[in-house]
């Protein structure tokens, strides 16, 4: 019988995406982000060690702030979980910040908002120092145009044109809170707040986008699309490469600490 | 004899900096950004070309609008320099756009101005997503006392103490119009303009203001610095992996573009 007392805690992670085939472990070898974290902690810990995600994300998919939590007997200090668990890690990520929390808290079910950017440059040649970093279309875009259409989706609102078929939520109805884009030189920059997210929600958002930006769709026919509920008229799911998680919103009786990002990352 | 009538052609480049030993050819196949360039012309031209830079870059550090010139008896429309010069360069590079010049232009002895950023990135741990693409510091930076170090290097000076012992400038005297540093959360932003920078001046530069922002050298203390005209003195060259050649100044008769950045690269 195993008497040691368990400990919870919770970690705050950041990882280039492009590096590894998404969040979750796989058979076979395959580099991912769970699977790296998993080795590194029980470098640490002595011990296995099972982590729960707020989010998972997709390959080439980054995060600057994703929230895992695990359960371990073993007796660290604070910093053996970030320093000690970066040695241990390959590059790509790193354990940002460590904290013991109440044995009730949840990564995921306690996760009431998520915060998700896309970068998304506009160019006629792809910047060599942006590839993997944003996403690229050789189309001028009209901001304006693009940012009506994204007010459009703030609200609670059934966003099933814009969820993928494998997507495993109970419901298609989310709400957003916050629907910002943003431009500085040939890079555009889309800042969404909700409480949950569909599966390749933003990336279909961005797709949609990048029509109403480039003319080949309304702002009224962006909110058509909506209204439609089907994946089947809208546009295709745009890249992977310019999406990043990062944040996570927790009741503050947790006291999970999120990292401030630049402005543009 | 080759009768055949020569042109001048201009290229903007943008590189990864991180992916190459510096700008220039170097023997053995050590990959250099001028190598690959002058391979990836050669396959256009059907001839050997040899570039000439605006600026050589070392190890490390990238460009964003590097300006290079070269002549060819190969006459290709314009996108064969840009597009198909593309489709031969490796990961890292790319041109971003070509331009046919007068005869006389010439990318290093008409530039009459450089552009600089350095991004530094002030965390206690090194953010997966910044590496290679910003300096980093544990050390937390006061900023204002950074600012009003920065706002001394304005004017034309002798800048021999951020000069490195190999440096082949004729002069250490250079005239810096403008040195703005921004914030954005645990980013810290460097833009240098100046007529000529000597080598190594930039990271020197920074390696300094480090040393400001952390108060192991006072505003007074760079003040002295610079007037001591003594590498001796100085606080150590930082590191390349932030720098980045943003653009190039040349009479507006040439008429030689130069794309817009993003405000944080």
């Amino acid at each position: 019988m195993d008497t040691a007392q368990k400990q919870r805690w919770a970690l705050t992670l950041s990882y280039d995406g492009s590096r590894f085939y998404g969040w979750q472990k796989q058979a076979g070898g395959v580099p991912t982000v769970q699977t790296a974290l998993e080795t590194a902690l029980a470098q640490i810990a002595g011990e296995s060690v099972a982590t729960t995600v707020a989010g998972r994300t997709d390959t080439g998919v980054h995060a600057t702030a994703q929230v895992v939590h695990f359960d371990t007997t073993a007796v660290r200090p604070q910093q053996a979980w970030v320093r000690g668990v970066n040695t241990h890690l390959p590059e790509g990520i790193a354990v940002l910040h460590a904290q013991q929390v109440a044995p009730e808290f949840h990564a995921r079910f306690d996760a009431y908002g998520r915060h998700y950017r896309y970068l998304l440059e506009s160019a006629p040649v792809r910047s060599p120092l942006l590839k993997n970093r944003a996403g690229w279309t050789h189309l001028k875009l009209d901001i304006g145009q693009m940012r009506q259409a994204a007010a459009l989706l703030i609200g609670e609102q059934d966003f099933s044109s814009f969820r993928a078929a494998e997507c495993q939520a109970k419901s298609p109805v989310k709400t957003i809170y916050r629907a910002d884009l943003t431009q500085s030189a040939g890079l555009v920059r889309l800042d969404l707040h909700g409480n949950a997210f569909l599966h390749h929600m933003v990336r279909n958002i961005m797709g949609a986008l990048v029509y109403v930006g480039s003319g080949r769709l309304s702002v009224e026919g962006f909110a058509t699309l909506i209204q439609e509920r089907s994946r089947l008229k809208a546009p295709p799911t745009f890249m992977p490469d310019g999406l990043y998680l990062t944040g996570v919103d927790y009741p503050e009786a947790y006291g999970i600490i999120r990292p401030q990002i630049p402005e543009w990352l």
